[in-house]
């Protein structure tokens, strides 16, 4: 075959996860920078709260683009074989410096297929993966409700 | 005094500008990459829609903030003194080449003042023109509505 | 709202903390590269000292990039979150390489609110922290004089 | 030999070029970016006045560093040789695009050397060598008040 079909995430669902996590934000009393990638891993929605950091805002495009690519959540990188010393010690290094390994990047998963990431970042990395995983949740809720319209 | 007042494009406006530039592109039955940025000239805003060019993306967000920065629409930069011979040619190339001089970068303005910039990409440079006023027009809109209900 | 105001350094406040940065390098004997970024995190005043190491320009106004995106000092990311197998490892990677974690940047606060930044380099961060924190002491001094002369 | 001397433009004399700029700028009711380089091509002092353009900041920037390079005022280059199809066309394409050939940048000379540059943009190139002038007069005057005060 000459073409294969990639699934990709739409920008229907990209605003759904982008305002996911605007709803958790605002429960935590936060503000954060919030991205999307589709499968090609570039951008394909973004949101700057008003109190988002200024030095943030690439910071979570690199995130999603790294779960998207890596097709793994960013926070999987402090296992030791990324550490130094370790057989993948340098891989925060590729790709001009945005290959993130903190946590707040998460693959956005449709039928087992990564199809996309959300990238979040201003707060702590804990904090940014409690917002990016709001995210992640009402894609999936999202998928859900039109699997069962299908119905 | 050790500071001074900056009026910045808040996200609400910001989405409301994307809001109008897709509605636009409906009309048109195009798909473009719209980008918003405040005044710090940072990505406030994005929008890829389903058959926007991938090598638009940073066109967008590059047009508006040479608008946002110059306080002036990119289609402005097709008077002769941005031309071979003229004296201002070659700016084109400042700031990293991220100068856009295609039209399609339009400053937002409120109360006389810039405060951010839509840039649009993915058409001719009068088709992203005109997707892009419809995003500056949604704002004004806005901005009238807000002042009368404060009234 | 369509804008929301942010407070900025003013030019003014910049060379205040400028002067009081060269003030403290002449009494330490030495001589430093020192810039000051509002909010937007660009650029707003410079000085080299005479004997400032010009590799050291670029990381001063990295320094001052990253206290004021972030807003917090450069020298708090030695923190053991950002050092190998901390969760927010590789952060120094981050903004094209431009997120500076060595000591030196600054944020500059006006009624609690971050303005912008100082950042200074050549010496040892201890030194760099020195000379950077004169000069956040001046435009405080500063505040308080103009503070006074409003009552 | 295994050394020789060069002169450069000190920052006792840079501040100097940049206060006349900023005199004459105020005179002419308009903010600038004031940049100034000494013989290494490095930013040695640098003023971005309150209502100058964020995307001329680089600009003035790249004009102190090309006046100063090729010891010529960034004026020069609208001769018919450096336009499309002359024999050095695409200069403004070197030195990753900060080759400026915009009016703006003129060379800082004591003695008949070439010591350093100014560089200033927001205005027209017209605006932006007016205040550049005034700054390399003060430069100027600067010198001459040293040598009468020598006798």
């Amino acid at each position: 075959m000459a073409t294969r079909q990639i699934p990709m995430l739409s920008l229907e669902a990209a605003k759904v996860a982008a305002e996911g996590a605007q709803e958790k934000a605002k429960q935590m009393g936060m503000d954060f920078n919030i991205a999307l990638v589709d499968g090609t891993l570039q951008l394909l929605h973004f949101v700057r709260m008003p109190n988002a950091k200024l030095t943030s805002i690439q910071i979570s495009i690199d995130k999603a683009f790294t779960a998207a690519g890596h097709r793994s959540p960013t926070s999987a990188y402090q296992n030791k074989v990324f550490l130094p010393g370790g057989p993948a010690f340098g891989i925060h290094n590729s790709n001009g410096g945005r290959f993130m390994i903190i946590g707040g990047g998460i693959p956005i998963e449709v039928d087992g297929v990564t199809v996309g990431a959300i990238g979040v970042s201003t707060g702590t990395p804990a904090q940014d993966i409690e917002c990016a995983t709001a995210g992640v949740e009402a894609v999936n809720a999202f998928v859900k409700r039109k699997s069962g319209s299908k119905l």
